[in-house]
């Protein structure tokens, strides 16, 4: 026997829902999230209905004034203004405007289906969502404009292989993941149109039999275009995909920032202190103070990848159209959101409040890492390259088995290696000439990293702009 | 300046924590889920400390009481209890402690870290829970068995490539999932040995300084065995990950299943069909009925690789030993205990409210699935099984041709393309006989499926003394 | 002791590498596939270093003539032309280009790195196959469309849930994938100008020592701009990840029609018929016609998003700049291209040579699909739509317990359970009338499914364009 | 019109298969590493069909010493010996040995499928690779122990969060990993009884239609136990899907090792130094020495995760019961079990080559990472302990801001924050002391890293019995 509880669609069904099942099929709790979207897509769309004669003026008026008073309602009492046997936050919101106006309340849905509803909801909250992270990234990427410009002369080791590889300036350095997640905010961008697509009107996924006015709704709705096929409308989430992968992509780059960011500021390399705001202690050892907002940084990145693969695996060879399935995007989703948005709020707060020992960093240059200097000075004397490094090579493994620092090999001792390295000076290493060779575009040297502060904040300008 | 909500570590810090980063540190809301186990450990923790001195017979009296106490309040009003500047499960207990029975409460983390007691806990819950899943499965299981008894001789179509390829017992083809997922059970049960090893004592990673007796905790608190080095002991998390990796690729099994039901249950097989309380209806669409819980079973493998996934990259290049990172473990593996639950609880109902339709079945069967029959007749002939083939091939190919079904071949129309079809008889392609000649060890044939059933009901019961 | 077979680093090294470890480092048998990139660049490179002074003109053109015939010995030989000492391509051509024309080979690396040089190589090559990839989508949207436009009247089943909703055209259901795979095409065409940048110039991380003319470079590449900052340029691989997810985006599209191509294809369904050319059969059951070509586009999407998580998991959280894990980038980014180039040419063929069975479509056609019809109907009538929904939904329980099929209700019978249905006439359910009142934007009319092939075309057109 | 080639399968087709499905179709390239397995397999099922009457024993002869000669052709030529038309290694094999030695080679087929053949095939592949991979790993476990041993009683810092956390003993740093990688060992080895299971005999799906006996192949075969249900047999691969997780778990614990290592190894460390044989230079900077073969250790847990996340996701919702996505399944196990295999070789040669420098690691510790010593000496007083831990933090705060080393404060100097300092001495901070205090099972006292080693050496002996 059925019980009074009705679903919205239990016409042809004859048994009642079973309780542990109608909990998994339960969506509520997560897509009230999407109420302020459903309401005003609810208001929207009985405009329309109205146009066309399916919902009365008065009608229209009680639709307009119980939602708005519904939207009020959820903001403060959250899920709890929902009976336990609601859906799905449409069957939430049509439900509780049936209770404050009646029947009208049971217009509303004629011509749409919750298929082409849910989509159109998701495409309008995502579309908000990607503008705020837009800015989020804007202020970060800001930030790192402004530590390179007020630390543009000094100087640290660069790695490659986590190895001393050869100095550089820590204004290159820092600039090096402006011009990465300036890329990362394109990409963002670009995908805005591909999710600026309103799917109303698809209903279940042929189409409305209604005489909907697409434009009409687009237009007050905020969207950028329409879907031009209802199946295509109702089932592609492909705009979802490409969200979280470029989130993930975003993501990458943060983990890898997290981690060089935890290596400079460990006790053994000392180029960085993070702030007390963003550190924490040991709850049994005194002594510590633990970079967990880097971690977290970086450990989140397994969530957001997780993310995409979860929402990849559902969606890999699901029949057309619209599937249950589908019901699982929007928890991913959502905590996709939410994890980009407290990484990156959170090291805005971190760079802000960065400090900075030029000190260690220079310090810890290791004299061996201007050992390509050498070789470059030989290639320049017409020695080929490969010949020149084979020389160098030798001079540094000597350098390590007397223990001689490389930066302290004069003129006259390097002579009697080759003898092409008369004329170099015993002031080869020095590390000004060695950022004035580099001032090509692109280079460490500090010509070059000016100019890449001038076109950074050019981009900066433009985005402001869109 | 600091403020008056200190924390456990705050002694060395000067500046006060930043309110976003605070928020994303915080694991309250998902970690409260181990009071239980957080409490247990604290009250066999306390003895242990009484025993050494350090808490006194009358504070133990006091700890264990509040403890008490404190497990109901938490049970009765949930994440309410605890002030927002609580981190963790943790320091959630120790400061209601502390407001309950005062000093005592400060005395009870002597000896500890929450980097082992965190890797206890979770160990603990994460017992408990496999055994809960065990028992679902067991449960599942034992309704696969039932079906194939009740149904045991009903014939359908068997697939490959999802074209009809012979035909076969639905009682042997429901018992392939009773194998599979057999293995499942093994696997998860394998896994147990694995998870049960205790932490406690290792402290922050170099070992408690304390002289705790290892054994007796673990003894009290219910573990198989503990660990043998401390840092191991603090960071490894393989644990999890074999349980996620486990539960991945039961709902893989789940999902195939899922699949088959969904295509199965649909208008053009219609073998079975599901019962009202595991399906649901369109809002647009009155004549729908939809297989939402096969769908999210199928789906929801999504959500399980996804957190599988998460954690694998999370762990990736983790350094030694503790790392905050490590936070992460915890939602993502609750995650995947919830969702493996509620799809075996959904699909037990599912399975005991089956509607299977015989008829159908046994008239889907093509003819031209008997085809195999013929080549094997030939090659029983002496005739080499690829001429067999090729012969068969060719018949096969001239009943598509002219709309003749395969099986209304007699004898005397086979001998026109091979002489040793002789002595087949008219009705070489009775179903009957095509089961009889597959009784072999796993073969499709009833006497088969009937040791299969007899093998599966022992395999249970020895599950059931484990 | 040192062998004679010396790398082109090994100058401070005292022990051989080992045989086992030498193995693994080496990258040739996969990154030969770069050899004319690697070759362009260094002819590139060559002249740039010729201007600068380090290598005469003489010298130029013994370096552009033993590259050329480089390039045609490889093109001949493959892998067998190196010994097997050789590392990577780099040091292989290098190593090859000394034997032709000696010591003037050894000039051509002054100012470069192999950081710079591998990355410039791998985004050389990738924009020659995107646009490849391009081109093939472009082929298989053309036939989608001609598909569509042959067959415009054809009606079939729709479906959500793999239960039939409502009649679509069948030429709609084919541009709900034109218009899916159109947005997968855009997507990468976007990401063209993320791949199009030059790093070469970078060196090793810091920017060359030589004074490169880069907008020389760029030009002769054949790139659109240059990396910015040498950091970025020789670590960040965001357009390989982006690429791999792009890709796989799109083999989601792909493996969703493999899907509901294989069941259209297979006994039950029967609405087209896959070609012998794209199907094989089975070495046992000599009936078996199998849609392999589908099932490995669907199965592939496995690999595809794997090549993603593993580079994605690779990248996480390396330090900067250049570390080895990289190399692991180029075997997953060749093997998403070749998989994907493979799946699109199955593809079009098996398109090319479809055969559609437009009357087991229609006669698949089930006739509660038309329920929607009577909701409607009565919506229009001023009924709610959710009173209409319920109405409905009884009539179609009516006709399932009485075996009667929906669509042979007359209004007679109709209007016992609503009066509204008063007018509606017996042929209430007509396909046409179905279709008709779908030709608002994107719906399964006639009208509109003309006019998507027309904005489909315009779309194609402009991709020509680009 | 078909050509000459014909296919197993060809009977019932009639134009010929397009050349690139073919491509795409084709599987030899990567099955030829089972020949041997397929050649057994053939060997042993072809004395069943003689003991059935299918095969004469002359017959019988004939396939034996074919088999055997093609053995060793493959073996010594390779791909180079097949036609380009031959789909996979079984017809390759049957196509060669019907060259060999006419129609017996096409009688072997009779009564098996492609299905089984390749699902044993595969698992007889699996078994072998497992064992190799158990034996890499008590290699590598063997040589841990050696270093702990032969450095029992070196200092270093501990860490958690990058942090230095504690002071441990580097045995017990090393027999961390021990104890990790052990579990690994154990999950793989408990993996083996579920991929010993034979599948031949089951035929395409419905089990073979000859009397075989099963368990006389099985013993002949070499498999622990035989599948007990045809579908279930043919379709599973759960025994791969657990394989690749057990290797992902395993390359987890070794990307954590490998992490450490390239820290501790690098410039800012120092603990170790890597043989030259195991590292590699730069082609552009002299002074490189890095640490690839840890790279790629770390780099290669991408590709292991892919592998895993392929064949899920190609698994995922996958009909009963073979469809050709299985083909999948290959070149992602067999890449997962030359990786890991390729990783394990080459870290043991380096840590067999591993230097160890005791006075960097015991200089490096922080003397500020022996304040739990004072928060415990307060406990131990009767302090609270969350008392003991803020005391102990404000002397750690004064230590920093007057650059004051923790280790040099005297008790008279600690007992001005608190009187129970007194009696503490001025040598508290002793490391002998701190490693004395922790000698509980797994802590990091000699006495107990002691322990471990006799446990890890008990367990090592019993792999070797297993």
């Amino acid at each position: 026997m059925k019980n009074e509880n009705e679903k919205a669609w239990s016409g042809r069904f004859k048994e009642e829902i079973d309780l542990v099942f109608e909990k998994m099929n339960r969506s509520l709790s997560y897509d009230i999230r999407l109420y302020k979207e459903d309401i005003l897509l609810n208001r929207v769309y009985s405009e329309e209905l109205t146009r066309l004669g399916i919902i009365s003026k008065k009608e229209l008026e009680l639709i307009k004034n119980g939602l708005k008073e519904l939207e009020s309602d959820i903001a403060q009492k959250g899920l709890s203004i929902f009976s336990d046997k609601i859906e799905d936050i449409h069957m939430g919101i049509e439900t509780l405007l049936f209770e404050k106006i009646g029947d009208a309340a049971k217009k509303m849905h004629a011509g749409k289906s919750r298929n082409d509803q849910i989509a159109t909801d998701v495409r309008l909250y995502l579309i908000k969502e990607v503008k705020v992270i837009l800015d989020l990234i804007k202020k970060f990427l800001t930030i790192l404009l402004k530590i390179s410009e007020n630390n543009i002369d000094a100087v640290m080791p660069g790695y490659t292989h986590l190895r001393q590889a050869q100095p550089v300036l820590f204004s290159h350095y820092i600039m090096s993941f402006f011009f990465s997640i300036e890329r990362d905010y394109e990409r963002l961008n670009d995908s805005l149109k591909r999710i600026s697509i309103m799917p109303l009107g698809n209903a279940a996924l042929a189409g409305s039999s209604y005489k909907l006015e697409r434009d009409y709704l687009q237009k007050n709705l905020g969207f950028d275009s329409i879907t031009q096929n209802s199946m295509d409308g109702v089932l592609s989430r492909d705009f979802i995909l490409e969200f979280l992968s470029n989130i993930s992509i975003l993501s990458i780059t943060l983990s890898r920032y997290a981690e060089d960011f935890i290596l400079f500021s460990s006790e053994h390399f000392g180029f960085i202190e993070l702030s007390d705001k963003v550190s924490t202690g040991s709850s049994i050892m005194p002594n510590k103070k633990n970079p967990d907002s880097l971690e977290l940084t970086r450990g989140k990145t397994g969530r957001i990848i997780g993310n995409f693969v979860s929402l990849f695996t559902m969606l890999k060879a699901l029949p057309s159209t619209y599937n249950k399935d589908l019901q699982e995007d929007k928890e991913r989703l959502f905590d996709s959101i939410d994890t980009i948005k407290d990484i990156l709020k959170v090291n805005i707060i971190l760079l802000e409040n960065l400090k900075i020992n030029k000190e260690k960093m220079k310090n810890a240059i290791d004299p061996s890492s201007f050992a390509t200097e050498l070789a470059d000075y030989l290639a320049n004397k017409n020695v080929p390259f490969r010949e020149a490094h084979k020389i160098t090579g030798k001079i540094v493994l000597n350098c390590i088995e007397n223990q001689i620092y490389l930066t302290s090999m004069t003129e006259n001792m390097l002579i009697k290696y080759d003898l092409n390295f008369k004329g170099i000076g015993d002031n080869w290493a020095d590390i000004n000439q060695f950022l004035n060779k580099r001032n090509l575009t692109g280079g460490t040297g500090i010509k070059s990293v000016k100019d890449q502060i001038k076109k950074a904040r050019k981009i900066l300008n433009d985005f402001k702009k869109t």
